[in-house]
């Protein structure tokens, strides 16, 4: 049978096809996304739980002419498959390939990017004032989550799109499992789809009640219904949306197109905003996806063939589970100890403390400023809260960390989890600026893990202190096995990891996941008969002082080396405080340069950086003028 | 008679009082809070509006076992003067004094700092887990306003208290004006009081309507009571906060005491999350503050005496007028301009715009996460969107400034007021970090004009680049008139300022608001025989690299000059580019070091940072190793 996706190359084609051929389409678009996710990685469970929702979407509404704004992006590959992009799918996530979410340069089908959660009312807001200020026609359409609508920046978009009452459909995509089991008590309003049940029946029985007393004048009965409707929309949750003047529709069964089209059709013809409820199940269509829908939300390569991904480097664990393991230690020493996330209790690791110590810990949905304020809340009380959170959402209580926590100088820990290059999600993804913007807090100690060892002490170093801190690690395998002792580190203090027995020429000040490249470098200039130290700087913040003028007097040249932006970075604070003491040597800077880094494969993204012992030893001897051709690394 | 309010010197004081004496004790404090506010400067008409509040508050709830959060802090003044600060609350908002805020250090009342809008919530509910964790008595209270209520991150903590349900109680003041007219679908549910008395009306008509139906039986009756109280909570939309699992409690008139205590008792009184809804004057008691609350919420010091404060310089605009005039024009020769703020339109200089293009001016609330990306999407149509806000206030939207402007490149304006040391707001207030962050932002460019001709023609810029920027400028007076002409820059391009005539043995290289400092301490050391030459930077990203390098091998001695924090500031720009590029030269940065600044006048501050011509000097003199002694500013 001649396949329906390949006759689909953009939405006008899927609003050709016949009604009844929609659900083999559908078992189209999940037998694609299953096979290049299965080859690729990606977020498989959020994309296969919205297939009808988008076939839906694009018969009812008119991409590009109505946009549709997927929030977070990371549902989006029907969409994908179904607005010309079908042809490349197959390079889903991979260096120069399809993004994972959507990208404005890659379709006039993505009117917005996305990445982050929350953005998306906001976004298409945005766009239909646009249209509207330009005497454009159309609807405009923004896809959330259930887990993106606990985020505060949707609440904002909503009580302001309200207000405007623009034409703006807002589609509840309420799979109650948006990254891990929704929290919050808007999650409890949400899963009223029972009580709905039960009220349409109340509501037949109060109907055939009234009609026992036909005496009563029609506006009587008339206004009785209309309490009894509002009763419903309370019983159905919708009052919230209703509350902030968004009509309310639904909820609707989201893999069900006899309900789903005429809702969707309902909400087009409806002027001003309206919000669409859609019950998904996230998984959809795949058993073991739709049982364990968190273990297929973002899945490795073959993560079907293996079920779970098998490890690179089984022998060694990653910073992530390193740090899951050494806070249950911490938290098993001191009950202040307690660990909060948003949204992301497994990929940051603290699933095994949620079992451990459930009373301790805090899930507050995908909500990064009140998960900071909250811990600032309770660390004035005396206790001893740890944020976990991957770097680049933590972006998003930028001011919270600043305002709530710096100020007040309060003892909250940040584990900083994806800090640095993250591989397949790319730009969006990359934990690119947390050293900048952190360093530049006062307060604030700022610490980079090499090892297993190394992150563990400093989870120590940092429940010990009186202030604020923050401890960033990549998406990486540790280098070290877990240590049975890891004391507290002397704060500000770094360490020698390798002094040549011959006066250096150079030296390599390396922070956190940088350190085994500068020590392979070294080796390679040693080879090559180049004497190089090397220290790993252990804080960002404060800057260890005596060891960076030994090495800028010992060496006179010195290289730093950081997983991050160097706008502001490690080595920026490396070259003020030279400069502000009159030290005046060649250094160079290694990190990410002013750009977005694209998506790929990590190591390899690395590598074009020259964040490796290649590129750190191409820069070596170009501040020692030689030649770069005995360049050989291994 | 004799004081009461000098008899109080805790809040154990003040409930000792009789009851009725409690109005008098309200009118001293007013008249305490105008007489200080009027000579030092503060928040008037919001601390006017909460008297009575507090005085409830304080009978009621027993600080510091039942703590008092204020969401701001800008109304607490009444606070301050019931808990021990009374003796110095003369020193409000000087250097050295009171804050304007609250604040931890001074005192057990204050058991959480603020400044910025909407954290309330989130810090009250980690002190209320905090307390429960350790088995702690008492119950915890954040007072709200209903400007703070629009803030994305109250409501992700209304979300999270709702489910986690510890004892909270959350007072909404809602005073119909936080500091402009409210906006959003939000406002709109609260200003429902009119409503409210109707339905009170229909209440009682029913409830004579159906005694007249006596053969119906009790259960009947109880349903559709029962069903009339919640019509009735929809009605007065209180049901979004019970959506979120808090009751709701009043509205009540939050000047009388009457219907505050009991109201609050009974708040006290109940188990887990509960919402008290006042209703107050801002301004209240002071006929002139109450007729005009948004004159009356932040004042100069002396603003009775003359109503409104008299210019310092009336002959010279604030950049914040320049900004004002200058959009105007930009947006009147073209049509695609729109401005947006975040509830700030008087602060940012938009209500001239505001009046002229009604159309094409959004006020989105304290939202600034919000306002950036419904600007993205604005841009994302070929718009021409304007943000205006504070510096400091601008943190709050770090994530969307990166992830949804600069990420897509997308053309938003950054108008950033406030930008550096503010003055009598403190530490919460000044904009030191802007340059830091937004430096780091890749695609994005950043100016800073040092007048206000340089302001108009950056505007310009901004708004013909086909990218996001940001301009940003001191809460000070312009140097120079308006100018007829401003055609835009030449992108990153700075210009000579000051040459001398023999070759120059220093240059300074200044950005923005510190150029009229450098040109003064270039003269003064002029004098003192040594030639300087200034530079305007004009764009902190991209950097005039050809500038720099001309200045670096010109004089061979560098001082780089801005207001804002070195870490990852210009200054941190400058010394990266100048490595990168391998030119050694002594370089000093000055600019905000690694801690907080705190209250007092603005330019006793950036003397007390070495920001000003006699700060520059004594660098100069020491990079050239001369003594301090001939040191002589003028």
């Amino acid at each position: 049978m001649k396949s329906l996706l390949d006759s689909i190359q953009s939405p006008e084609d899927l609003r050709r096809l016949d009604e009844k051929e929609l659900p083999r389409l559908c078992q189209e678009l999940r037998a694609r996304i299953i096979q290049v996710v299965n080859r690729n990685g990606g977020h498989l469970a959020s994309s296969l739980g919205v297939v009808e929702l988008t076939v839906a979407l694009h018969r009812v509404f008119e991409s590009p002419r109505d946009p549709i704004v997927w929030d977070v992006g990371n549902q989006s590959y029907a969409h994908k498959l179904l607005t010309g992009r079908a042809a490349r799918f197959h390079t889903l996530r991979r260096g120069g390939g399809l993004s994972g979410f959507t990208l404005r340069s890659e379709s006039v089908h993505d009117p917005f990017g996305a990445g982050h959660a929350s953005t998306s009312i906001s976004a298409a807001l945005g766009i239909a004032e646009a249209r509207r200020l330009r005497g454009e026609g159309g609807k405009v359409v923004a896809v959330i989550g259930d887990g993106g609508m606990t985020g505060g920046l949707a609440f904002e978009a909503l009580n302001h799109a309200g207000s405007l009452e623009r034409d703006l459909v807002v589609v509840l995509n309420d799979n109650g499992m948006f990254i891990a089991p929704r929290v919050g008590a808007m999650s409890t309003w949400l899963s009223y789809r029972l009580s709905g049940r039960t009220f349409n029946v109340a509501r037949r029985r109060l109907k055939e009640w009234l009609a026992g007393f036909p005496h009563w004048g029609e506006p009587t009965v008339y206004a009785l219904r209309r309490l009894v409707e509002s009763a419903k929309v309370l019983f159905t949750r919708g009052v919230l949306f209703e509350g902030l003047n968004f009509q309310y529709l639904g909820p609707v069964d989201g893999h069900d197109f006899g309900q789903l089209i005429p809702i969707l059709q309902n909400a087009r013809a409806l002027d001003g905003p309206v919000l669409v409820h859609v019950h998904t199940t996230k998984g959809k269509g795949l058993a073991c996806a739709e049982r364990d829908p968190t273990a297929f939300h973002g899945v490795a390569p073959a993560c079907l063939d293996h079920h779970h991904a098998e490890e690179d480097h089984p022998e060694t664990a990653s910073f992530t589970e390193v740090f899951s393991q050494a806070l249950v230690r911490e938290a098993d020493a001191n009950e202040r100890v307690l660990a909060i996330t948003a949204a992301m209790p497994d990929g940051t690791g603290l699933r095994p403390f949620a079992e451990r110590f459930p009373h301790r810990f805090y899930d507050v949905g995908i909500a990064e400023g009140h998960a900071v304020t909250f811990a600032a809340g309770l660390a004035s009380q005396g206790l001893r809260p740890v944020v976990a959170v991957y770097s680049s959402f933590l972006q998003r209580a930028y001011d919270m960390i600043l305002h709530d926590v710096c100020l007040q100088n309060l003892p909250v820990v940040f584990a900083i989890d994806r800090a640095g290059v993250v591989g397949e999600d790319g730009p969006t993804h990359h934990g690119a600026f947390d050293l900048s913007y952190l360093s530049a807090m006062p307060n604030l100690t700022v610490m980079a893990p090499s090892d297993a060892a190394e992150l563990e002490r400093m989870l120590k170093t940092a429940l010990t202190l009186p202030g604020p801190s923050a401890i960033r690690y990549p998406r990486d395998r540790a280098a070290a096995p877990v240590q049975k002792e890891s004391p507290p580190l002397q704060v500000g203090r770094g360490r020698v990891v390798l002094a040549p027995t011959a006066r250096p020429q150079l030296a390599i000040l390396s922070l956190g996941s940088m350190l085994s490249s500068a020590v392979a470098a070294a080796r390679l200039l040693s080879e090559q008969g180049i004497a190089v130290k090397v220290a790993d700087a252990r804080f960002a913040k404060p800057l260890d002082r005596e060891l960076l003028f030994s090495l800028a007097k010992e060496a006179g040249r010195l290289i730093t080396i950081e997983e991050g932006a160097l706008s502001g970075g490690f080595g920026a604070q490396v070259l003020a405080r030279l400069h502000q003491e009159g030290v005046l040597i060649p250094v160079q800077c290694l990190g990410i340069p002013d750009h977005f880094v694209p998506q790929g494969d990590r190591h390899g993204l690395l590598a074009s950086l020259g964040l490796d012992a290649s590129g750190i030893v191409r820069v070596a001897r170009r501040m020692l003028s030689l030649p770069q051709s005995a360049e050989r690394p291994a």
